[in-house]
């Protein structure tokens, strides 16, 4: 469950996509570059002149065969996410907090590291913090995990008051528990399903599960 | 470093070794049975006649050849500390949560499973509580991190006021503390030269680190 070995990748019509942002979304000040081709999260990027808090996701893929352009795309945002995994592939470093700390020097200031079930790791201006995972008693299909505890973080700033430091840790819990529902159901089934009160109150659990 | 495979055990000494518990230990109430063959715990704690609380550690070797032994001394103990590979042998769970609701079965009240770098987990009469690990940006060693974590632990139930309930996640943070210690040099280099002070510097450390 807390590694996902890619055997191969389709990317269907994402392969010759070009996104045009509508409209609507243009002044939108916190951007999240879902996993795509790092060429494509920066054409997004481009079209987002009001953007404030940029963050990017990968995949092993992207290190592969298109490094050159993400490593431009590091240097133009605040925030990338990644797995253990990739951040091993792109540092070449065993120790979580020494990939932290390479992958900083390639451009964003908050560098958040996923481990599955184990929770994540975020390094930030404001130094770590360990986040924790919701724990699940049963998953049905971790597929998109990653996806959504990045989406319910950045959904979390997004709608917060105050800045980014004072609450990208909560919003990183958000992220957990959006993640823990993802992972309750086959595709959106569950994630769809699930409400704010839902996600309130496994929040809440979160606390207590942590607390000493 | 999150999971060891045991490649051999030699046992040395410890093949043919009866303990005799020296006579200023016999009124402990807080006692620690390390990894042993389980026959033996069961002879070290039939001398312990005033224990309150009685925690174990094991290892595979034991559940490979002796768990009839086993069985019969997780009837008798509070808590039992394994790690996430171990449990999974116990019980053949791949899920965390299951497994520790199956070792209860066994007997425990309190069963701990320790994920390495990872932290641990603990369930126990108060529910579960997710401990993180103290981040290490260099590990020298890990041999032993697992027998410190539980030492820290019981030492700190064994010198704390109040009941074990009211104790034992803090308890585990000291554990924890005690153990990155342990991981920073060979053998017991790192962990006889630690202070006090610097433990409590590090599970202050652990308080922000966690803090949401």
């Amino acid at each position: 469950m807390n590694n996902r070995r890619t055997l191969a990748t389709e990317l269907g019509v994402i392969e010759t996509f070009s996104p045009t942002i509508p409209k609507a979304y243009l002044k939108s000040q916190f951007v999240l570059l879902g996993n795509i081709a790092p060429a494509l999260q920066l054409h997004v990027l481009n079209q987002m002149p009001r953007a404030k808090f940029v963050v990017a996701d990968s995949m092993d893929l992207w290190l592969n065969i298109a490094m050159a352009d993400l490593l431009k795309l590091l240097k133009r945002i605040d925030g990338f996410v990644l797995n253990d995994s990739e951040a091993h592939q792109l540092t070449k470093e065993d120790n979580i907090f020494s990939a932290l700390k390479k992958i900083h020097k390639l451009g964003p200031k908050y560098v958040i590291i996923k481990k599955g079930s184990h929770g994540s790791v975020l390094s930030g201006p404001k130094g770590h913090f360990i986040c924790p995972a919701y724990p699940l008693h049963k998953v049905v299909d971790p597929t998109g995990a990653g996806d959504s505890f990045v989406g319910g973080m950045m959904g979390f700033l997004a709608t917060a008051k105050g800045n980014v430091d004072a609450n990208i840790r909560r919003a990183m819990v958000y992220g957990s528990v959006t993640a823990s529902f993802c992972c309750e159901g086959f595709g959106l089934n569950q994630t769809t399903k699930t409400k704010r009160s839902q996600i309130e109150k496994r929040v809440k659990e979160l606390e207590k599960l942590t607390k000493f």
